[in-house]
């Protein structure tokens, strides 16, 4: 690999076979409340904590993709998740009841990307047949370990986001030959961690813009693609004012966008009455709308190229306690349709 | 790869190339501050903070072994890193610092050996010329986090263990044939989620000794390999109560361990009148013993092939006010010296 270069390309494609996505309440009247398997009516799912309700919506999201693929527990390799929870114990937890060789990860909201990144990878250098990936997280729980329990109703400027309520996990297999209609993956860039000295926790998304725009560089970088080459390039959860940061960044490195082809997952999951002030926010956001919307788009035929970039805001309570400034990473994994293309 | 099977070999043989040891003044004090490249007389490290410590305890591992390796940042292709503060925080700021892409991680104290796993693994594919990886804690913001601030002076029962302070970072090159005579990387192992309902946060190795028996089994399962074949199985942090635990579980497997083969982290890095309780603990007790102690042993040649079985208790604070039990971990990489052998 050439020095400088944090771009892989996936030569055997892996595809991804299934996917599983679970929401709460908010989800379910949100826009893309049917490209959810499971939506409930409260954020307690009939559990005794929200971290208990969490970990739910993660082995709800999993059970749900394993069906899809028709396949086992048994069958799959690993296990490669986190959430945004001190010590990813939803996901530990979700981890256990699975029972299969867990990589525990943390990249925040950029989670997601960071997993399927590394899914890929495996795959397709044959270390596994079938790898179980995703992110999740849930507002209540959320929102009380960074910021107040939403009980106390605090008030919060419009720069904040509203935290995904959700789970999205993928299926992928290292046999694409086996799966010649699915989408593949097809290219991964892993984020370095850029800090424009903000230090606000009610604007992460403008926090994230400069990572996104950094890591959507590299990319364009590495491959030496074109970005017409995509219909859609994604990003997690930088919201309205984080996604138009990126863009005029991106402009300014010479990457020029159009509105239509830049599109972000927190401004995609709610509709524009709900009181999500600058938009969603979360492990789920990318990895509900990618995993939910997008792929199905992707199989109807509206996208044949995307490539989906979350974004991770990399604070913590005792970090803003501290005045630190808060840390930020984007992670972009390219999705593929090339249907009929046999191996 | 076959199904159930949870173990990769490394035909390319990473090679670890340098690593970058630091430590606090207990470790200073402790039986192997001779293998450490950095020890502080006191936890402050001249911070202001023992998270800002901690993230020095990083960044100086860091730069130790990017020195011994004659390597700047720019020619590493990923840093592969994590820690047991929320967020890992001390780590996410370390990445800024160094701005190598970054992959964040968690297996609790499992989680310098899921590193170890994942950079062998990319690096055997030729997905990167050069990774960093490793892992790291800090006594004073550890015990804070999980347990009281240790200037409360809180007793502790004898079942409990030490958090070590300090890092252990590698580097890592695919390039095996430029680095004849250094220690490679042949196989890992990735472990299982394991509860066997214990819920005492102050025993923490009796928790974890059926998971690092249970990847123990897996790795000689998934390797036909015969335990005997090395010279050292050692594991993370068990510490006195969950070593024995682990050697008793491991023989009812049918694994006849020598109480000299079979060693723990945890139980060497201190001296005996070291008040430690079972032991040492913390995601730098396998990184700061292998990474110095132990790969300077095999460069000496004392020992040529090692299983080196990291172990994790996913516990969080709020999942033991939520009286749930602990969910472990092990993670298992084999390190072997074969010098000569060329590509």
């Amino acid at each position: 690999m050439r020095k400088g270069k944090q771009t892989w390309e996936f030569e055997n494609e892996p595809a991804i076979i299934a996917t599983g996505v679970t929401g709460g309440p908010f989800e379910a009247r949100g826009r893309l409340a049917e490209d959810f398997d499971i939506l409930h009516d409260d954020l307690w799912i009939k559990e005794q904590s929200y971290e208990k309700a969490h970990q739910r919506l993660i082995e709800e999201a999993v059970q749900a993709a394993l069906e899809k693929a028709g396949l086992r527990k048994e069958d799959i390799h690993f296990f490669i998740a986190g959430d945004l929870i001190n010590q990813l114990s939803p996901t530990n937890f979700a981890a256990r009841t699975y029972g299969i060789p867990y990589f525990g990860i943390f990249s925040a909201c950029a989670t997601s990307m960071e997993g399927l990144a590394l899914a890929a990878n495996i795959l397709n250098h044959g270390n596994a047949e079938y790898i179980v990936t995703g992110a999740a997280s849930h507002n209540g729980a959320v929102e009380r370990q960074f910021r107040y329990p939403t009980e106390y109703g605090g008030q919060k400027p419009p720069t904040a986001q509203w935290t995904v309520t959700g789970a999205g996990f993928a299926v992928l297999s290292s046999k694409r030959a086996n799966y010649p209609n699915e989408p593949v993956v097809s290219r991964a860039t892993i984020g370095k961690v850029i800090d424009m000295g903000m230090n606000d926790p009610f604007n992460m998304g403008g926090a994230m813009a400069p990572a996104a725009a950094e890591t959507i560089f590299a990319h364009f970088q590495d491959t030496g693609l074109d970005p017409a080459y995509y219909d859609l390039i994604v990003t997690g959860d930088l919201g309205k004012i984080g996604r138009s940061t990126a863009l005029e960044l991106l402009e300014k490195k010479g990457i020029k966008l159009t509105e239509k082809q830049f599109q972000d997952c927190g401004l995609l999951i709610y509709r524009e009455d709900q009181p999500v002030q600058a938009g969603a926010s979360g492990a789920a956001s990318s990895a509900t709308v990618i995993y939910g919307h997008l792929l199905k788009l992707m199989k109807k035929g509206a996208i044949q190229r995307m490539l989906c970039v979350a974004t991770g805001a990399l604070l913590s309570p005792l970090t803003v306690q501290q005045k630190e400034t808060i840390p930020c990473i984007a992670h972009a994994v390219a999705i593929e349709m090339k249907p009929g293309r046999m191996h």
